[in-house]
This record gives structure tokens, sequence and C-alpha cells, in this order.
């Protein structure tokens, strides 16, 4: 029996066997209560059963099949309603609305589980032989629409990669991994830390994701400010496409013309399957310092973590919440957290004599790690700027409060969704000149489309991965479900987002990938040459367009189809 | 009349007007005799006569040329013998070989200065409605053969950028720059330095390179160890290719798809024409300290700059020559540089002393650039960790001796062709776990392949642009030429060079590019699906192949190729 991670449930966030107790955050709920405009706790208290939803037929290519039952185990092909369901989407909103509404029109025909790149191998020669298109999955929790099946006619399968998940090798002196691309965060660090190494990426979907879906998608771990975004640490890169396997070297930097491994890094799965690659690595960090402040103003924490990067000592994370978002986490702090209620009044005089108005007072979240000197060291120089903001620090019990959530923020999307609330996020980045104005309008655009729609609106907004000529600018946004009407209030809504980022000059997502979500706009950010590019990338690794059909590749009517998707 | 920078002279490096005085390097003859085994100094003194120059008879579209009339004034269009020859090659030994001998086989037809992008556009549909060939030029310094045409019987324009050489934009607080990519290094350098920033790129070809060479080639600047190569600089490119412009957005980071800026890097003109980019620069350093050390043996070298990196203190540029180089570098310096005769012996008892044998010893420089205090900080540290090598600390001096010739290397080359002495490079980068075993097998190969021609041989090495993971590693070598089969002899050479690379595991430049001297080796690194990537893309943005035919593509037989080139 080959040990893999469990699948997340198919309705919301988090593995079956894994239960979120929203009572952890007592004051979650009142604060949401509020900031909504909801009056009432009556909600539905419904419980979700598979047997509810609409599968389609499955659509099964007998040869296909015939030559996949003939080369692997049984215990390696489901076509089982559970497996098709559990395959169908990823985790964004309208992939959890939809299936807690019946729908799984994205759903795959079958799931295959390889064990080896001969399996992949096997299983892409197949497809191409009899027209089947393949949906490679790894974690599963890809909010942009990565994953579901993009058209109907030909068998579709779900290419789960999570039990090719061997670290290969270790090369300590030069601080490279070899590693099968299904292994998942957990499991990865587990077995980098036995060698005394880390890779260093923990994206907010940590524990439920795998290194090959961080690569096709271009993720970044809440540590990019150090050790990079994920295709910063790519050092080389096994691609298995309908044509054969792209294979590169791994070296440090190279000159041998077009660089063909940032073709398979941001792929989502377009060109083929990524079964394995060669990691940049790190020490395990001496010491590690997770801190909290509160600074006045947004514009001045911007200023804080933009003189960090200008002196050359960003911390490894830096997460800067503007109002919204800072009071959002005070109200999901664990109960008696970092401050109790008296510890609470008598900080609250403190600040207030400190001329910091609550209000606009905005959390400032700060890790660092590395040696222990070097972590003093920057500690002692990134607080002297931040007290040039009037920050005010909480000490480490923020930082305490912030690691022991910090994997649970998506489990609140469940938590609404089950009370008739959509929030969702949206994400850019953009150069420091242009943070404040890309801030500004958006969250003006934000809140006025939902006002548009008759309810409350709630937006809020985080700065986090920095870098010398910027940073990502991270919204959140929820409200009220119109009944009857959520997905085009939702489109209404995430639509103005995507816009602003792309009328600001900024991209359409920092870590998130195209998937459906943001295909409407991948023609502005990349130009329409680029387009013609990546697909003719395609066409030429995948002639027969097995591969993760209709991504990356606006049709002339992006929009219209974007709100079409998936009802 | 606009300003433009001079050409190189044809038959050599540097400026035509510029002198090269190796009486400035006094000692350097004397130890090139003795290492070489030459024992004459009566050699033809040449004087290069453009007119000994077989030019290929021109061959002219004349529809694209009233095409060309028509639009550009006739200070852009030039068919002079001189023009052709001067942009019939870059600076590598063939091309050098080739021209001193009266071949120009590589020559174009005609140059076209192109003034803005709308130039550029036009020639380019131009030459596709004509069937035309255009390879874009930079500084023309390019050692790799990214230059000489590659096939007869279409009309062959050269496209040379250096008029377009406009700083665009200037983001002080984000730290971009929009630049016109026909710029070169010192021009560049100097309005940055006006803005109080700097690209801090300074390749060895830096006075006679182009923004847009740099990014077509992925070249790498001595400091790379803290500023990074080309490709980790460019935030944005604009390409104009024949199907249309290929545009990206000035965005710190993104995850929208496939990566297209990295289609572009390192295109070698293959693709389009890079016209302009926006750069990531930097606030000019408070303090920049150059130094120099003697280690006892290479290995110790290795090691102790390996420890920085692993401390997280590496120097902004690092070279650690082996001893054979270190010989070399010894003998180039100027007069009464680093150390006096008499200074030079109290230096050599004070070694004994420490135990340094000077055949053994490894010059090893430093560099050290950014906010004084961190500056003072970080070469204390280094300092330390040279220290457990047994470092000798050779001062300031031996910098102030680098800093002062550290773009003069490539004159050697020319005043040793003149004496009948083949020298060339070749450069790689792997990871630290395999840079003894490269360095070892790569230096017997180059030795014994040398003397199997019947010559004594030369060959030295430094270790360079430290990363995360590994460096570069340039091999140097030279050798007195086989009269009458001076290409046989150096072929047989730099394919041991190459081959050792591959061979080994490493690549087969770290940042010289393919061009034509690397291309045999291009599908053993980047794998036969690679080649076919390349390709795809490639008749996808220029189906009518007329962007610099030939180049990462290659043939069924290229080591055939490579061998017959440029006879």
């Amino acid at each position: 029996m080959v040990y893999e991670p469990r699948h997340m449930k198919w309705w919301g966030w988090g593995n079956e066997d894994t239960e979120f107790h929203v009572q952890n955050h007592p004051g979650f709920w009142p604060y949401a209560k509020t900031v909504l405009g909801i009056e009432s706790d009556d909600f539905e208290n419904r419980h979700w059963k598979l047997d509810t939803i609409q599968l389609p037929e499955p659509c099964i290519h007998e040869r296909f099949l015939g030559k996949l039952r003939s080369s692997f185990a049984p215990t390696q092909i489901y076509n089982s309603p559970k497996e098709r369901i559990v395959h169908a989407y990823g985790k964004g909103f309208r992939d959890l609305f939809r299936l807690r509404h019946g729908v799984a029109a994205g759903a795959p025909d079958l799931v295959v589980y390889p064990e080896s790149e001969r399996d992949v191998c096997l299983t892409l020669r197949a497809a191409v032989d009899c027209d089947v298109v393949i949906i490679p999955f790894g974690g599963g929790s890809n909010i942009s629409g990565c994953l579901e099946r993009m058209e109907a006619g030909r068998m579709c399968v779900s290419l789960d990669m999570r039990r090719m998940r061997r670290l290969l090798a270790v090369d300590q002196r030069s601080c490279t991994a070899q590693i099968e691309a299904g292994i998942f965060g957990p499991d990865l660090e587990q077995q980098l830390r036995a060698n005394g190494v880390t890779l260093g990426h923990f994206p907010d979907s940590f524990l439920h994701s795998t290194l090959g879906g961080w690569i096709a998608t271009r993720s970044a771990g809440m540590q990019s400010d150090k050790y990079g975004k994920i295709e910063d640490m790519v050092m080389a890169v096994r691609l298995v496409t309908p044509e054969g396997v792209l294979e590169t070297r791994t070296v440090p930097k190279s000159s041998n013309g077009i660089d063909v491994k940032h073709l398979c890094i941001g792929s989502e799965g377009t060109l083929g399957v990524i079964t394995q690659a060669t990691m940049q690595i790190h020490p395990q960090p001496e010491s590690r310092v997770v801190k909290g402040y509160l600074i006045p103003e947004f514009e001045g924490g911007v200023d804080a973590i933009y003189e960090c990067v200008r002196q050359e000592c960003a911390p490894s994370m830096v997460r800067l919440n503007d109002p919204a978002k800072t009071a959002l986490s005070m109200a999901f702090r664990p109960p008696a957290s970092f401050f109790s209620k008296i510890a609470a009044d008598v900080f609250k005089s403190y600040l207030r004599v400190k001329g910091v108005a609550l209000p606009r007072a905005c959390l400032l979240l700060s890790a660092f790690e590395g040696r222990a000197t070097e972590v003093a060291r920057r500690v002692r120089k990134v607080e002297s700027i931040y007290r040039r903001s009037n920050a005010v620090s909480l000490g480490a019990a923020a930082g305490k409060s912030f690691e022991s959530t910090k994997y649970d923020f998506p489990y609140i999307r469940d938590f609404l969704l089950d009370r008739n609330v959509t929030t969702d996020v949206s994400e850019t980045s953009t150069v420091w000149s242009n943070i404040l104005p890309l801030y500004d309008g958006t969250m003006s655009e934000l809140r006025s489309r939902i006002q548009e729609s008759g309810v409350q609106p709630w937006a809020g907004c985080h700065i986090s991965h920095t870098y010398q000529s910027g940073a990502s600018v991270y919204f959140t946004f929820g409200f009220k479900q119109h009944p009857g009407r959520e997905l085009d209030q939702y489109l209404h809504v995430k639509q103005a987002a995507q816009q602003s980022f792309i009328d600001h000059g900024a991209t359409l997502s920092h870590h998130h990938a195209v998937g459906t979500e943001h295909l409407p706009w991948l023609t502005a950010d990349i130009s329409p040459l680029g387009i013609k590019a990546v697909a003719t990338i395609k066409r030429g690794l995948d002639p027969a367009n097995v591969m993760n059909p209709g991504r990356l590749q606006p049709s002339l009517d992006p929009l219209e189809d974007w709100h079409r998707l998936g009802r």
C-alpha cells in the first residue's frame, strides 16, 4: 500500500478528517456580522452530501482504458463518483459554490495515480493515441480555476501526482535537492529537515499543495523575501510532454540561449507533466523570530517596509495589513492570545499616548530567520526603521498568534459560505511608486462594486512579498450573497479587482496563476504576441492538444467565456 | 548628427582610436614566452589593411533597399566595405583569425542604423516582405560567434542598434529604469549616475557592449554576486518580431503563466530585436572596496569563497585565480604596482613564514560595495573566513591594480595573435560539489589536447560569480600556433573544453551565449525536446526565418558544421 496524503474535503478547505474549529476564533463571527451587515444567526445547517451532486455521464474511451489497465495496478485507476468529484475543481469560490449546489460539470471521467515517470509517459502516449485529455493534479488547492475540464466531447483524465513523492537526492554541499513533483509541503519539509535543510517555501496552501503544483503555477511562499518565489528556486526540471521529456541541467546559471526551464515553470499543465525538479535548498535556520507591530497609518507602514528593502535588511517575511485587514486579524486571533482583555485595555491606553488611533492602525507582521547573530542584528535594524514610522511593538505574542493560525485563513471562506456570504481574494504585484495608487483605486472599485449589488461591502488588503522594485498587493473581499444571483454578484466584484490591476499597470496575479479566473486579462498582461508565443510552444510540445486544453489561451471573447463558465 | 560610440577595430579588441600599451604590463611577454615555449622575439610586424580582405560580392535585394531608402535618412544605410567588415563578426578567436587572414565570408550585405522602434519595425516588415535576413548588432563584442551570417543566398542586413541609446525613464522610488537597448555600458552608467543610481552590470566587455546585447546573450557582470546576472535584472522587455511586438509589464514578479519575458532573454537575435527594457537599478553604492589576497591552495580558496556564500556574506565580486592564472595576473600587473621589487622580496619572505609556496598560491580578488557600514562589516566577516584558509592580505593595492586593468585582458589576445599564439576562453557554471572534479578534468583535457598538437600548453582557470548552489568556472588557454593548421589546432582544444563541461554535468556557457561556437553542445545541455521547443517558438514568431537564422538550432551534424565554419 502506497502512502499518500488525504484529499481535501470536496466542499471546502482542509482534509476530510481535519476539523476546523471556528470557536477557536471567538471574535470572528461577531466581527463579520457587523462589517457585513448580517443580523441573524439563523442559517440552514447543511450537511454536504456527495450523492446530491449531478455528475456528468463519464465519457470513457475503452481502448485508452484498456491500455492503462494493461500497464497499471487496479489501485492506480479510479472512476468512482467520489474520486471524480474530488478532482473536479480546485478551491476557488466558484469551484466550491458549484459543488455545494450540486454542479460538477468540471469533473474528469477517470482519475489515474502514476507512481513513476514511466507511468506518466505511458499515460500521455495513450492519451495522444486515443485523443484523451489529461489534467495534471497536485494538491487541488488552486483557487484560480486551473483544474476543471474546459471542454466536453473528449474523455478527460485527472492525473493525480501525489504518489510520486520521493526525495531522490540531496547535495548538502551545493544545497540542492532532486525531488519528485507530487510531494506535499509537509512531507517534503519533514524529509528535508532530516537532512538539516529546508526549501523555504511556505505558501498559505502549504499543507495541501505539491512541488509540481507550485512550479506549474509560479507559487510564492510566505518567506519569499528571503528564499525567492518558486521560479527562483528551480534549478532544473523534468517535464514529460506528449512529444517527449524536456530536461534541463542542474547548474546555478547558464547562457545557453532561451532558458527552456522557464517554459515549464508556469505552464499550468498545458505542455506536459512536471515529474521532478532539482531545487535550491538552504540550511535549516538556526533561529526564527516572528514579531508583530502596530503602525499608525497604512502609508507609514508601506514606507517602513520599503525602507527595509532599500537598506538591504528586509525581513524574511513581511505582512502589512491595512486597517480593515488589521481589524479582521484582531477578530481572528485565538482566545486570550496576544493580549488578554485586561492587557488589551492597558495597551489601548498606551496606544492613545503614542498617538495610534486603532481604526487607522495597521498590523505589521515580520519574520526573521537565519543565523542567530544575523537575525538579532536584522531585528534591531528593522525595528529602528519601523520606529521612525511610529510603530509600536506587539512583541513575540502577536507573532506566535500568527504562526499558530497562519494556515487557517482559507477556512474562513467555508464558514462564511455556510452563512451565505461570498468571500474571495485577488492579488497582484506592482512597483513601489504605484502601490498606493493601486491600493486606493482597487479598494474604491471593490467597495463600490459590492455596494452596487445592494449589500454592505467589506474589503481589505495586505502588502507582502517585498522586492527591490516593489511588492505584492493582496486584496480580500466579502459580502452577503444576493440569493439566486450569487455568481453574477461575485463576477461583478471580481472583475473590478482584476480590471483595476491591469488599468494600474500591474499584473493579473502575483502567485495564484492564470487558470480560468484570470484568463480574460492575460492578453493585456503579456501582449497579444505573448499569447501567440505561448500558443506556438503549446502546438510544438502538445500538437494533439491533450494537455489541460483551453488554459493560457484566451478565446476571442474571454470575458464572455469567463461569465459563462461553470453555471 | 547623431552621437554614437565608435566601432572596435576590425582586427582586434578596443576602439580604433584607443591604443593598448603592452609596455604598461612589462612582465607579461617574458612570462608568456616562458610558459608557451617561445624563443624568438622576431615576428612580422603586420599592419592590418582593410583592402586585403576578400569581401563577398554584396547580395542586394533592390526592392528591399528601395523600401529602406524611402523611409530612412542616407546616414542610416551603409554598404561600404569598412561597414560590412566591422559588422562581419564578433571578437571570437576564429572571427579575428579569419579577418586577419583576409576572410570575411560572414559579412552582411548592408548595415542599417535604426533610430527608433518604428525604424526597427519598418526594417523587419520589409525583410519579411523581401525574404531578407536580419542580424541584430549591439557592440559586436560577442566571442561565441553570434554575429556572422550562417547562410548565403539571401540578402543579409546587420541591424546596428547603437543609435537607440536613450534612457527613457527612471523611477527613483522603485529603482527601475526604462532604457533603449542600443546603449553602451559607459553611456548608460554615466546617465544613471546622474540620477544617483547604477545598473550594477559590469561585464569584461562593458566598454564595448550594449544593454540589448547583454539581454540577448544572458550576460553576467563582474558583480553579479550582488546584482545578479542580466536575466535577474530585466523587469520588462520589448521585442520587435516579424509577427509584431512582444511586450511585458513592469512588475516585480508575476504568476501570469509561462513567463514570456524569458523567451526574449537569451534569444540571440533569433526571434526579433530587443528595442528596450525596463531594468532593476540600485542606488549608487556609498562605498566600494576592492582587495586582493593570496591563498596557499586552490582547494582552500574554493572553500573560502564557498563559506562566504554559506554565511550569507559573499562579496559583490569574487575572482579566485588558480596558480596558473595567478602567475598570469602577476605578470600582467602594471609596473611598480601592488608591490615594488624590494617590497616583493620582503613579502616573499613573509609568505615563506606563512607557509605559502608561490607556485601553488592563488590570487583571490574580492570587491565589496554598498552602504559604508555594511561594507565594513562584510569585509571583516569575509576576511575572518579567508584567514581560516590561511589567506594573506595583499591589501587594497592589489585591488587597485585589478581595477586599473580589469577591462584590458581582451587585448592580450590581439598581442599574442600578432605573435602567432592562439588564446581563447571557455567558461561554464556548476554546483559547488562538482567544482573541483570539473576543474581537474577540464584542465587535464586542455593540457593534453594542446600537447597533442606538439606545443607547450598553458591553461589557467578562475572561479567567479558565486551563487547559493555553485559558481562559474572560467578557463583560459593558450599555445603556439601550428602554421597552416591554426584552426584545426584551435578546434581540437576548444572542443575538449566544451565536451568536458557537458561530460561533467555542467552547462555549455555561463555568460558567453551559444552562438556558433557552442552550438554543438546545445542539445546535450537543454535536451532534444528543449531544442524542439526553441524551434517551435522561432517558427511562431519568425515564420519566414529572417531573424539571425541558424542560431540556437543545431543541424543533424552540428560538430561537422562547427569544424567547417568560417574557413
